[in-house]
């Protein structure tokens, strides 16, 4: 396989989740804490206007505007369907500067410690997400694509990428904590990639376990659509652990328990993530897999 | 004294703690569960506009605009200067429906547990707070005002008022356990109020415990007002837990400690409130002090 030569870092991509953007001015400050032999590193601040008001983004999520469809319609005009043209016309395939692997920063008001979000299971993937393991047990690996979606997410934008999810964060917050552990994880990749391109990378026959996307679920809402009930307090902060059937996951404002009806354990994640209660999403459940 | 006839209860003061939100939406639903025999309870949801775009104020800070000279300044225009206006002439002193007791929802993203905020040391807050902490030991007492500073509160257009401020709660999130355990110190203050008002308080000659707030202390910033550190992790969450001198608060993002330089023992609360970061605020020091 051809060499990565371009590693492109993003953060601010929702300019609430800060732990990203200070990352990359920081790398921006101390541009040699990124290079690597092998391969030139960029930075990218990806939404600074959204970042300037505190807010998720402008006008719309900017991490659901890199579809090629919206990519390439000249009628959506909002800041943000702009800013990801630019984006992909600047770092994506066939772009000014195309980088050939991306890392998106982000964080999340779920209790989701350290995790990487994949697209593929190439073996590329496979064994990125297997050597950081191998540093740090505590990372999950998630595939949040459900097949029927569309793929709108900026870590698209070239061949490879991966988006990093950090938690559980406040918005608008630093978690000192959290901030070294997501620059050790980017160094991490950082090595991971200078190791493939130098082939020195060691082989690994371990099992990995991932967190496969199947559905997500939405608070109880009302006719108007406002919300009913709040995540259950069994279910708070339990991101990756097992929910049984019967199990408890939602609580009515008026104190009544609702169950997961579903027939298999599954493992949510996302669980109360601020930004998906106006996307109607409470949790993203996954299944448990080992891939080899 | 005379009997406190009409309490009003407040939420969403602030756009995105919708923890008080919610549970205005509940008792307005449900009005008998804030209903006491000699008192008249109402409610409001204070920020409307700031709710519906999910942000803490639309122009300005709702909870900074209730000073006499900005009620009164008819040069002040913004959305949250009318919307104090016009809650100040309904509920203030002097108002077509005036309050004689305000309690104010709030939520933060400090670990401040459930705290009352109260303004005066006058007896019947002090007999309030020891009878709250008689229900619940782990009720925290802050007395907030600066003595410096004018006082621009939505709990100060009466009489009587608090602020009930929970935490941590992220932006735009409810937690289950801290909503429930909000309602209750909701109805806690009215039973006391109602105690109040019959002439049948227990008489207390407890020893209470209350935080007096002294000074804020701002993050680390550079010359362009950015901020060039984090809370340190082992001051992160430890609000209300006492901070000796020397011990580290900062850490800065190239890993360089900053300690704390007063003389004496303190006791931090709101550390890392996202809503400060742009208010010069990383946390307010206090002094724990006994009363009788």
């Amino acid at each position: 396989m051809s060499k990565i030569n371009r590693v492109l870092i993003v953060g601010g991509t929702h300019g609430n989740e800060i732990t990203g953007i200070h990352l990359v001015k920081k790398f921006e400050r101390h541009p040699h804490l990124i290079q690597r032999q092998s391969l030139k590193t960029f930075t990218l601040l990806a939404n600074p206007q959204a970042y300037a008001i505190g807010k998720r983004y402008v006008d719309t999520d900017l991490n659901r505007s890199f579809s090629h469809q919206d990519i390439e319609n000249p009628h959506l005009t909002s800041y943000e369907a702009q800013r990801a043209k630019e984006i992909y016309q600047t770092f994506g395939s066939g772009g000014s500067q195309p980088a050939d692997f991306v890392i998106d920063l982000h964080t999340t008001t779920a209790n989701m410690g350290l995790t990487i979000i994949l697209d593929h299971k190439e073996p590329l993937y496979l064994q990125l997400a297997t050597y950081l393991i191998s540093l740090n047990p505590n990372i999950k690996v998630l595939y949040s694509r459900i097949e029927s979606l569309d793929r709108p997410h900026l870590d698209s934008i070239c061949e490879f990428g991966c988006t990093i999810e950090v938690g559980a964060i406040a918005q608008g917050v630093l978690d000192a904590t959290l901030f070294q552990q997501t620059e050790k994880l980017i160094h991490a990749i950082l090595d991971y990639i200078e190791n493939y391109n130098q082939g020195t990378l060691p082989t690994s026959k371990n099992q990995l376990t991932i967190y496969q996307a199947t559905h997500t679920i939405d608070y109880p809402r009302n006719d108007s659509g406002e919300i009913q009930a709040m995540i259950h307090p069994q279910l708070q902060f339990k991101d990756y652990q097992p929910l049984h059937p019967g199990e408890a996951i939602f609580i009515t404002f008026e104190d009544e328990e609702i169950f997961y009806e579903g027939d298999n354990i599954v493992y949510p994640v996302f669980i109360n993530e601020a930004a998906y209660y106006e996307k109607g999403m409470a949790m993203c459940i996954t299944q448990k897999e080992e891939v080899f």
